[in-house]
């Protein structure tokens, strides 16, 4: 079989999930993750609907792609205007995209529901838009929406529409089951009739409202399709799309494709990384790159994954980049931790068996109050410093206060910080847009002069999780502070039931690392 | 086609879940749920494993089912015993369950790798387990634990594991796919072979660690299996077993099964119990049942779903009981205001084309700002109320303060809200883990008195989302609070580049909206 080409959505119907709303910023840095990721095709918006697509379009421009090539998405024309009029159309030819995707009605029953106009001038539709299209020297990829629908309702009509598709210049014609209702088997027999009459390639664009998403896709890959579209974690509109991080490791390992430009080692980082940027719960149980997904808790299961992990795993979870994780155990990579340390520039052969124990059970401790290390390198140098050698920062913290009021008159909020540098007590007051940016402003001031570095730091990303939400405003946050100075970026991590605190704690880390930690060599103490 | 038999396994398999643990009071609750759903068969646990379960077996017998039998749980006899002196199997006979399920080896893999013992070795223990608890006079349903790994590895030995269940009495050999690494296509072929050889009836049991524990349990029906097992929303060991309230709407509506005992409708509050029972978050995403499985939000799908929902609906909501919800976001035009509206509670009638214009322009101003109603209905009927209607709450904010000090005895936040409460001033302070909690605390102190209804009302989530993370600790963040009260729950959004101010926005409306809204009949006033 042809190796299938990989189309991600996450951007355009991704986007249309309830609960997700990227930014053109959070847009640009999905789009380079899914470059890296090693994605085909990458459907970024849809320039005529709304203007955050629009300049998505116009700032993606700059970000040169190694593997991905930047689609733009919108529906044909309007009936009733010539394509060469038509704004949306128009907005397509100016947003820089070489490849446009052009959805169209090839359900009859859509034609005279949603668009009221007879089924021939549909066609005109499509094949107007596409021909203007391929006239400027657009690649066109033609989504049939509702084809399988269609398909079982007006077959002959369904097919019609991917025949002017492709009688137009259409380069590969997109069987959506736009309302996820399709059974595999339904998808199988559609397939191998359309196959007979269209001669352009096909694609599967399968939403997940039946739980079919996935096997709908990879039934049409059997059935010899040449492109899968789909979402990261499978966001999208009602149920969602069909899942690419699903999808991608099934075909490699339980279908044998090579997938040569996909990374597929980076499954689980990708998931993490894209619902980490949504800020969307994630999905514990989701295969593959869920945080469950390789985790044993049956009697039974462990103690035979201890025998032999192959008893109880379908994949090794290192092959998507994922970890086994047992329950009932302390048993946790050892050799993980070894490298990390290598990372973080320790010189491991410095630490005995017993310090590597101990250091385990430390960040147990911490991960189970909530605290994650995996995207806080500088928060986990710190925990070991602090724990295993003799480092302490020059300055220590006496205490802090912070005032917020609320009045007619204006709303502010002050922190005042009480330090001792050198042996010497300072005390500094700021103002800022809330208590964690006045924190970080009287911290800065009253460092500033001893530590004329400081002034290079920049805090440049600032994050908020609630752990347990259902605590309401009790609930326990854990925050992500990222800082760069002039060569180099680092990130911390606070964690309390109190977001000031949390805060602080990641405010204080982040500080402390870019103060002393480049410049202090590890010597071991203890 | 037999109309195919439900085995719930969410008592036993589904407690394996990471985060998952049931008291007895839990099971016995969820058992009767199953039942009055129409589930043929409960498997409530393994009564030799665990006193709890033990317990179970005891308690259940006290209800009369209607629809469901119970179902006792457990390995073969150990390597080595009697069946008749393991104390496992005893547990068995001594649960009161009338059918029993065993599992055994049926990978030759598992028997030398987890068992250690011989093949034949591993049929013996089959045929004696099997033969006393027929003669004990139980029902036997026998679970082929890995069977398509073993039958992909050595087809006749998985084979004989069937066959000696068969001849030793059991009423069904049901194919488990235990590591859930299994596609569609190896099922169909594995279940055409095992019907040439084995006469009893056939089960499927499906793990969803490739993403087809749904679509491999639809294919073995398509193969004439006759009973599937699963749980209740798919909870079960590392991404979780096959998901009955996916596989039984999908048995009803595209298999066209007639399911007579089950009450297909009541789907949806099938899951919602289940998982607020387990205390686990729902999957809004989640096939059929999830609370965004109909929600539409692009605006193509909106204006086509009101002029008729079978457009982007592959069923009708209510027959599984769930239900339609239209968002209102960037992504969408009028038509999912008008709707929207609607669904508020307001006489759309009532609203000139103007008004419409201007709320349209209003809402995308706040989207502008960093707002997001979609998940945050009340916010947003608030916002139509203060525009258009005579509403006002019958208290009025004068101003608030937080303190927040972090000295070495420790650490605190208070809050002190003064407040004009139908012409009085209360003035109220709390402590509280946070300045929102405080907040939160504080403000019920002062409303208490005058509004005894607010004790009804508790804060169930609080969300935060740093809107444009790069601009640190100044950078905007969103809020998001839902509250619930007896009958209802409702979502509140608010945004500022200071944490508190959002939070306080969010938790007024939340408390404004609990109070005042539901009483208020809008009557326009300009």
């Amino acid at each position: 079989m042809e190796e299938p080409k990989l189309f991600d959505t996450t951007l355009r119907d991704g986007t249309q999930g309830e609960n997700v709303s990227l930014t053109v910023e959070d847009k640009l840095k999905i789009a380079k993750k899914l470059d890296e990721y090693g994605i085909d095709y990458i459907e970024g918006g849809w320039p005529g609907s709304n203007p955050k697509d629009e300049e998505f379009f116009k700032k993606v421009q700059n970000i040169s792609f190694k593997n991905s090539e930047i689609v733009a998405f919108s529906s044909t024309k309007r009936y009733g205007t010539k394509a060469e009029d038509d704004p949306n159309i128009l907005k397509l030819v100016s947003s820089g995209a070489k490849i446009v995707t052009i959805f169209a009605k090839s359900w009859d029953f859509h034609v005279s529901q949603a668009l009221g106009i007879s089924l021939d001038d549909n066609l005109k539709l499509i094949e107007d838009t596409i021909t203007f299209l391929k006239r400027e020297g657009l690649e066109v990829f033609f989504d049939a929406e509702h084809f399988f629908d269609g398909f079982n309702h007006n077959q002959k009509y369904a097919i019609k529409t991917l025949e002017v598709a492709q009688n137009s210049g259409a380069s590969i014609a997109v069987l959506c089951d736009t309302n996820g209702g399709q059974t595999p088997s339904k998808v199988k027999e559609a397939i191998e009739t359309v196959k007979e009459k269209i001669k352009i390639p096909l694609g599967i664009h399968a939403h997940n409202d039946s739980g079919f998403a996935v096997a709908n896709s990879l039934t049409a890959i059997e059935e010899g399709i040449e492109q899968i579209q789909g979402t990261v974690g499978g966001l999208g509109e009602r149920c969602g799309n069909a899942d690419l991080c699903i999808i991608i490791p099934n075909l490699k390992f339980k279908y044998g494709f090579k997938l040569p430009k996909i990374n597929v080692e980076k499954t689980t980082s990708l998931y993490n990384y894209v619902t980490e940027i949504a800020n969307l719960t994630p999905d514990n149980r989701k295969p593959y790159v869920g945080r469950s997904a390789f985790t044993h808790k049956g009697g039974v299961h462990v103690s035979a994954i201890l025998k032999n992990p192959h008893t109880y795993e379908h994949i090794s979870p290192e092959w998507v980049g994922n970890t086994r994780r047992i329950l009932v155990s302390e048993l946790s990579g050892k050799s993980n931790l070894k490298s990390k340390l290598e990372e973080l520039g320790f010189d491991i052969t410095q630490f005995s068996e017993e310090q590597f124990k101990k250091l385990t059970s430390k960040i147990k401790e911490y991960e189970h109050d909530g605290y994650q290390f995996e995207g806080a390198d500088a928060s986990l140098k710190l925990l070991v410093l602090r724990e295993f050698f003799d480092y302490a920062p020059n300055f220590q913290v006496e205490n802090f206060n912070i005032l917020h009021y609320n009045f007619i008159e204006g709303t502010g909020t002050e922190a005042i910080v009480k330090l001792k540098i050198n042996g010497e007590t300072v005390h500094a007051v700021a103002e800022g847009d809330g208590p964690v940016n006045a924190l970080d402003m009287a911290l800065r001031k009253a460092l500033q002069n001893f530590f004329p570095s400081l002034k290079n730091m920049k805090l440049i990303d600032y994050k908020v999780r609630v752990l347990d939400s259902t605590s309401g405003t009790a609930a326990k946050v854990r925050v992500l502070i990222e800082t760069s100075d002039t060569d180099k970026t680092w990130t911390t991590v606070g964690v309390s039931t109190n977001i000031i605190q949390a805060s602080w704690k990641a405010l204080l880390d982040s500080v402390e690392y870019g103060l002393f930690v480049d410049n202090f060599s590890p010597v071991k103490e203890h």
